[in-house]
C-alpha cells in the first residue's frame, strides 16, 4: 500500500545524541552543557555553544537527546516521519582524530536511533530517518572523510548528512572537499547545509537583544555566504548531481540572487568562472520551508522555478510558475529550538511554518501536500 | 501644468561633489582617490573606500563628480529627474569639527548642484535634487546634529539626507540619536539608509571572488542589520512619522521578516518592548527598487503590503496586496557605481532594474508608473 498523500514529513529536526550531549557536558568551555542552580533550588541545564552567548546559554533538556520526547513531539503536532540531523556544532571543536571516531560512533547511533523508532501506520516505514555527520574539521584526511562518506551511505536508515559552513577550516569553497562532494553525489546522499556561527558579533551592537539578531539575521547570514560562495566555486558546474538542501529557506539567497547575479556580470574575471547566471543554480538546490511567513515561501518557490530561464537554449521570460518551484521545498520545524513559552502550547515553529505553507499564494493543495511531506518522501527516498 | 505621470526619477544615485574627491585625492588611506599609470601609459584614478579592497581599488572619472556626466546618463537611459546623495563613505572617517565644516560645505555645494541644474521640460521642477549629510561621527555634539539638519530643511533642493549605519560610533540604534530623529522627523526629510561596511571580510573566504561578495551579499547584510537594530530599538515606534528609505530593497530584511518576528517572539525580553510584530514596521518604510529581478520587487511589495495585518485591532488574513505595496518602492540605478564593461552600452544597472519593473506580476501599469516616477515626485514633494 502507498504511503498516504497526505503524510507530514519534519527534514529540519535536530538532536543531540546521548553520546554527543555526555562530550558537551564533560566539558568547560563552548560548546558545553553546565548544570546550574535556579533561584528556586531546581537543577537546570543550560547549553552554551557560541562564545558571548547571551542569556548564559540556553535551558536544554530531555527534548534534545530523548527519543521518547521527539516522538511525542511528533505526535503533538501531526508529524509522521521526522528526518532527524544533529544539532550545531557538530564536531567542529575537536581535533581530527576525534573527530573521525566520534562522526563513525553518532552515525552507527543514529542508525540505532532511527532503525528501532516505529512504523508508520501499516507500513514498513520508519517513523525516523536520519542525517549522518563528516568529520569535517582541519587536518582530517580526505580518505578519512571518503571512509565516513561510505559508512553514512552503507547505513539503512541514514539517507544524506548534515554539514556546517567551515568544511575543513577554508569554508565549503575548498577543492580540497572535491572528492567529498564527489563520493557524496555518487552515493546519492543528501546534503542538508546548515549555519552555527552566524557572523562577527560586532555588528549587532551592544543593545540586550538576547538572541534575536544572530538567530534572526547571522544564521540566514552564514547560510546565504556559504551557498553563494559554493557557487562561485563552480561547484555545482563540477558536480550536477549533487543535492544540496538549505537550511531556513536558503536564507537570505532568495532575495539576493539577482543581485548576485549583476554583482558577477559586472566582473568578468568571476563571470568567466561559471557556466550559467547565478539564478540557474537556485534550481538545482533544495529549500526547506522553514521561512515562517507564506510570502516568504511563495517567492522563494518563484527563485527556484525562474531558474529556467537561465537554462541554456531557453528564451522563455514566462512568469515564475510557483507549482514548478513548491516542488525542492520541505518543511521543518527546527525542533527541539525554538520551545514555547508554555509548556502545553503547541510549538510555534511548527504551527507557523504549517500555516505558511497553507497559506502561500499560487500553491495547489497538491503543491501543499508536497511542501509538507511528499517532496521528502521522494527526496529522501522513503517510499518502499 | 501638472508633471506627467510617466516620468521617470532616480532616487538611488549618487556624486563625489569636487569639494569632496579633492578630499580624497589629498588622502593616502583609505578612503582616498589614487593615480596611476597603466600599462599603456594613460593615467588612471582608482577609488579606494575599504581595507583590503580587491583588485587595487575601481576604476573613477569624470563620472562621478561631473555634474554633466550625470545629466548625460540620465538622458542616455530617459530619466528625467535623479535625487543624488553623495556616496560612502560620507564622513564616517573624519574628526568631528572637520566633518561638520564639511557636511555643511558639502550641502550649500549639492544644493548649488541641484538649484542651477535645468528643468524637466516646461516645468519648474529640476532635474536634480538632493539628499544631505549628517556629520555622524564620534565626539560630534546633538547640537551641531541638529543644526545641520536644519540646514538640510532650509535648502529648497534638498529634499532628505543619506546615512551611512554607524550613527556616532555605536549604530543608529543609540538612544543618543534620538534627538535626531525627532529633528528629522520635524523636518519632514527623507531619510535615506545605505551601507558602507559590509560584514567582516573573513566571511569571504580566500578565493579571488572580486567585489561580487562585499557588494552582493554584505551591503544588503549591513542594510538588514541596521534597520532591524532600528525596528528593535523601538525608534520607529518613538517616531512614527519618521520616513526611511532603505537602499537595495532592504536587503534580506523583508525576506528575513518574517523569521524576525518569530525570533522576538520567542523572546519575552525584546517583544515587550515593541508595540507591533516586527513585520508591522517593514510597513511604515520605503524601499528602492534595486533588486535587480521581478520576483524580488513583488515579494518587497507583498511584505509591505501584509503590514496590515499586523496594525491593531486587525483581523485580516487577506493575501498580501502588491498594489498597496508598490507604493512604497522607488527606483534607482546605483550610478555611477556598476559602469557598463563597455563604455557604449546602456547601464545594466539601470536596464535590469526598468525590467524588473516591467515584469513584476499583479502591479499595474499605474503601480509600475509609480515606481518609476510618481512614488518619488509624492515622497520628496517634486509637484509644484
Amino acid at each position: 500500500m502507498p504511503l498516504s498523500a497526505k503524510l507530514v514529513v519534519d527534514i529540519h529536526t535536530h538532536v543531540y545524541l546521548p553520546r554527543y550531549a555526555a562530550l558537551l557536558r564533560s566539558r568547560s568551555s563552548v560548546p558545553f552543557i553546565r548544570s546550574t542552580t535556579t533561584h528556586q533550588g531546581t537543577s537546570e541545564d543550560r547549553l552554551l555553544i557560541l562564545d558571548h552567548e547571551p542569556s548564559g546559554g540556553r535551558p536544554v533538556g530531555a527534548q534534545y537527546w530523548d527519543r521518547e520526547e521527539k516522538l511525542k513531539f511528533m505526535d503533538k503536532h501531526g508529524i509522521d516521519i521526522s528526518i532527524v540531523s544533529s544539532a550545531n556544532p557538530w564536531l567542529d571543536f575537536l581535533p581530527a582524530s576525534q573527530a573521525r571516531t566520534l562522526a563513525s560512533e553518532l552515525n552507527n547511533d543514529l542508525e540505532q536511533y532511527c532503525s528501532t523508532s516505529p512504523v508508520v501506520g501499516n507500513h514498513k516505514v520508519k517513523r525516523l530517518y536520519g542525517l549522518g555527520l563528516l568529520p569535517l574539521v582541519p587536518e582530517i584526511t580526505t580518505s578519512a572523510l571518503l571512509e565516513i562518506v561510505r559508512q553514512i551511505g552503507s547505513l539503512p536508515h541514514l539517507r544524506g548528512l548534515i554539514m556546517g559552513t567551515r568544511g575543513i577550516g577554508k569554508g565549503l569553497d575548498d577543492e580540497a572537499l572535491d572528492p567529498v562532494w564527489a563520493a557524496i553525489e555518487n552515493a546519492g546522499l543528501i546534503v542538508f547545509l546548515h549555519p552555527h556561527y552566524g557572523v562577527d558579533g560586532s555588528a549587532w551592537g551592544d543593545k540586550g537583544n538576547g538572541h534575536v539578531l544572530p538567530l534572526a539575521l547571522g544564521f540566514p547570514f552564514e547560510t546565504t555566504t556559504a551557498a553563494t560562495r559554493l557557487i562561485l566555486s563552480g561547484v555545482f558546474d563540477k558536480f550536477p548531481s549533487l543535492r544540496l538542501l538549505l537550511a531556513h529557506s536558503g536564507g537570505a539567497l532568495p532575495a539576493l540572487s539577482s543581485r548576485l547575479a549583476s554583482c558577477i556580470g559586472h566582473d568578468p574575471i568571476v563571470a568567466s568562472r561559471l557556466k550559467h547566471d547565478a539564478r540557474y543554480y537556485l534550481g538545482k538546490l533544495y529549500l526547506d520551508a522553514v521561512a515562517y511567513g507564506p510570502e516568504e515561501l511563495g517567492f522563494v518557490s518563484d527563485v527556484i522555478s525562474r531558474a529556467e530561464r537561465y537554462k541554456p537554449g531557453t528564451s522563455t521570460k514566462n512568469a515564475a510558475n510557483r507549482s514548478v518551484g513548491s516542488k525542492r521545498m520541505l518543511f521543518g520545524t527546527d525542533h527541539p529550538f525554538f520551545p514555547p513559552l508554555s509548556s502545553s502550547n503547541k510549538w510555534a515553529s511548527v504551527t507557523e511554518n504549517l500555516e505558511a505553507i497553507a497559506d502561500v499564494e499560487g500553491w495547489s493543495e497538491e503543491d501543499k501536500d508536497g511542501v509538507r511531506g511528499r517532496n521528502a518522501i521522494s527526496l529522501f527516498n522513503l517510499e518502499e
